[in-house]
């Protein structure tokens, strides 16, 4: 399964940077961009992103060897309802979405047989969104999750995970329930919880923030259309890390009604030893 | 109120990069160091963070013009009652806290007549501890609060505020009161939900941990005991700040609950817009 010609279906952060990426790839690929939105295609093309577009789904695909979704999760099921018919035999779809219980489905029922739908969540990206903001470094050094599941043709999988490695990725595999699981945890939760966190400031706080606030708070600045869709897609997952958070709160909230030193001292220096083992700052921009 | 000799009362992080900070100083400054490892006042001394030290607290003031309290917060009532008798006339205590109440009130309490005690919070620092990772321009460009009350003497405050301006820091003045309130909502609960955080994460989640997970819980890898001591400190502040977290949890899990895409969006939105009028990653290590 060699891969020649290519469709970014979204030109945005994550897409413009597979592009970005791809042009300082020893293999020569041909990459179609589809969009909604002139500017940000005229955009995209003159970034050298891609080598053409079209504001047309169906074209875009046409002879495509793989055809990558980069809208917002949301938009996933009418996308995939579009390139169906336009999709050669043989031709694969994968996906950058942070969910994947769903696409990894309505990639089985929305695209016709001999083609192959391969689940992927390429784990880069930035609080700031669109085009300008592509980088040909973004993915590199990142980890890229793929979601294989009985019906994933074998073949397929190693083309999608080979196209990640080039972009300078390393790749994992996951379920697609696995992973859903775990991305409630680790990502989702903490990007409900930045939220709640500057919701809760009263004014007078904002101009005693300190870096641990900026820090700790900084993915809050996130499209919120983007991850509403995320938070839609994985509200099942969410809710039981939500409510495994809510407990770490009573317990805290305990163990200060009762001045237990101890036990805040335990809370805290648990929390402190895991999170010492951790590596600063994944993903590195360069290698 | 001329200060020329300075005892700095545990040489840390903090400590350590207040005596880094003083050497680059126009004026000339005589440092004592206190504390009670050896090897830590050695290393000071090596670094050029004191000119000299003492393990007896009592010497370290004697003749000080300012005696800063770089301990953690929960030692600072054992340290006062230590040098109240050594102090001299005109002197001046201050300390870099994170908690301004009780420290005011010892203060007010525990120094002899003739001695001002001023409450500082320089907010800087960082999760790493040790006079290892002391530098010059820890506190250079970020924000002091000073938490004058009545009986704050306004000579020995604006003394104290001089200090910190030299250090390349900005000052403002809060009362003990509103500054407890107002850094359990942006300082004390983001570190408490950061450690919380980290303790919810399953074994197999940590491999998945991209950026947004490793900023926001950075902070959680600080010092357990100091932060076990600001969270007992400040108790009272910290649990209003966590039922109003739990308030905007409660509101997300309806939310999620009801499959509600606009209040999720709204939710996710106002958060995206307070925090993007937030400066990035105050404060600069640079002016």
């Amino acid at each position: 399964m060699t891969i020649r010609r290519l469709s970014i279906l979204g030109v945005g952060l994550l897409g413009g940077s597979i592009g970005l990426a791809l042009r300082s790839s020893a293999k020569h690929y041909h990459i179609v961009g589809y969009g909604h939105r002139p500017r940000t295609l005229e955009v995209a093309l003159n970034m050298g992103a891609i080598h053409e577009y079209t504001s047309d789904a169906l074209v875009a695909v046409r002879e495509s060897d793989l055809a990558i979704l980069c809208t917002p999760v949301g938009i996933f099921e009418p996308l995939l309802r579009q390139i169906a018919p336009g999709l050669k035999s043989g031709a694969i779809v994968t996906d950058v979405g942070s969910t994947k219980r769903s696409v990894v489905k309505m990639g089985e029922q929305l695209l016709p047989p001999g083609v192959h739908f391969v689940g992927s969540h390429p784990m880069a990206g930035s609080e700031k969104r669109g085009v300008e903001f592509a980088r040909a470094d973004l993915y590199r050094g990142a980890l890229c999750i793929t979601t294989p599941w009985s019906r994933t043709d074998p073949g397929a999988l190693r083309a999608v995970e080979s196209f990640w490695i080039e972009l300078g990725m390393r790749t994992t595999r996951l379920n697609p329930d696995d992973h859903d699981r775990l991305l409630a945890d680790v990502s989702h939760l903490p990007h409900a919880i930045a939220a709640a966190l500057v919701k809760v400031q009263p004014d007078q706080a904002f101009p005693l923030a300190g870096k641990g606030f900026a820090d700790t708070t900084r993915i809050a600045a996130g499209d919120p259309g983007l991850w509403r869709d995320i938070f839609l897609d994985n509200r099942d997952n969410l809710r039981i890390a939500l409510s495994k958070l809510r407990q770490q709160i009573d317990h805290l909230d305990h163990s200060l009604e009762q001045a237990d030193a101890h036990a805040l001292e335990v809370f805290l220096d648990s929390a402190a030893k895991i999170r010492q083992t951790i590596k600063s700052n994944p993903p590195p921009t360069s290698p």
